[in-house]
């Protein structure tokens, strides 16, 4: 399998969505340049939550932009998503891979240098950083870890997998994108700054523009 | 696969245990004479709720009583229960029978003549019937059927599946049970009555007492 692009990961969250549809929400994310879609529900009862990530698979699928569903592998299961999104609540990196197979994406939230020297990094196909800024889309029970932080995490998970895609998290927009790819990720995940912006897609092209440009200096 | 004996099903919910510890609960209701324990965790986050489940089935395991996962399918698979309980806001039966394997105990929910009538009988190992009685255990978001409603709803599923075994649930405790058995039920499914008890395995001797009198009495 190619390694995952991670330039702009979206999270769709129905919680942070300013009542926008999410299936419409994604489909202009991606559209705008979104490389992977994760959908986050925390509320939902699991009928919904199947019958929105069936949706929001199906959207995407044209668009050939991988999806993957925070925590819940059944839903990601039920849904054909291409993956689950693993936090420090969840269940297990080991019981997820068991359960959602070898092919399946499975992303993993590190917070900590910690947590990035003992994550089981051959089970995961990436790893989301932070959070780096402060945010309001998540009640944050630490502190942010600002770029210097995230680019000590780099390193660690660096030495030990060179080729895991990383993406910063929390309070990253256009301004302080460029920051976190400076920091050595490949990437942003990103929810309000997209889900609340005016036009979605309009702010996934602008993010893109920033991501992009650092990378592409970064590899020259 | 031998029918499930569903003479008195323990469903422990850490918002109805009084503080009680689960698996301790658990294995005391079975003890006591519970022949089906149900978790329903309608608030945990996923890692808890897969130890809690493992817990609980390693307590239950040398008691042979058949453990299943209300809702969460992938909680299931994971901690190695026997099975999942699916309500009408949880995965469809089908989803979850693709994903739980066919040897698996899939229970159902029914609440109405008309989901009697509908439900894929043929994917599943028993139904939960009712509300019966009003309850506290959990939102009703419908009057309770009473005796009289359950009966017209086993009617309904003897005249689809005749060995399907089926069980009342809500407001069940030794002094209705014998009703709930005299509708056509095969056992009762119960919450507060055990876990609120003061003598939880003192309560089950009894309401197994109750059921297994009234079961007699009908088998002869």
């Amino acid at each position: 399998m190619r390694p995952l692009d991670l330039r702009l990961v979206a999270i769709v969250d129905p919680g942070r969505a300013g009542g926008r549809d999410l299936v419409d929400l994604a489909r202009h994310v991606a559209e705008g340049g979104a490389t992977l879609v994760q959908l986050r529900d925390k509320r939902g009862e699991t009928r919904a939550m199947v019958a929105l990530a069936r949706a929001i698979k199906s959207a995407l699928a044209p668009l050939s932009v991988p999806f993957v569903v925070n925590d819940r592998v059944d839903v990601a299961l039920a849904a054909g998503a291409d993956g689950v999104h693993i936090g420090p609540d969840d269940m297990a990196v080991a019981d997820a891979r068991r359960l959602i197979g070898p092919d399946a994406v499975i992303g993993l939230s590190i917070k900590t240098v910690e947590a990035a020297a003992a994550a089981p990094l051959e089970l995961i196909d990436y790893a989301g950083i932070g959070g780096v800024y402060a945010t309001t889309s998540k009640e944050q029970a630490s502190a942010p870890i600002g770029p210097e932080g995230l680019a000590r995490i780099v390193d660690v998970l660096h030495g030990r997998a060179p080729d895991l895609p990383l993406c910063g998290i929390a309070g990253i927009d256009a301004d302080n994108a460029a920051a976190v790819i400076g920091a050595g990720a490949d990437g942003v995940a990103v929810i309000s700054a997209l889900s609340l912006a005016p036009d979605p897609a309009a702010a996934a092209r602008r993010l893109r523009e920033v991501v992009d440009a650092i990378l592409a200096k970064r590899g020259s």
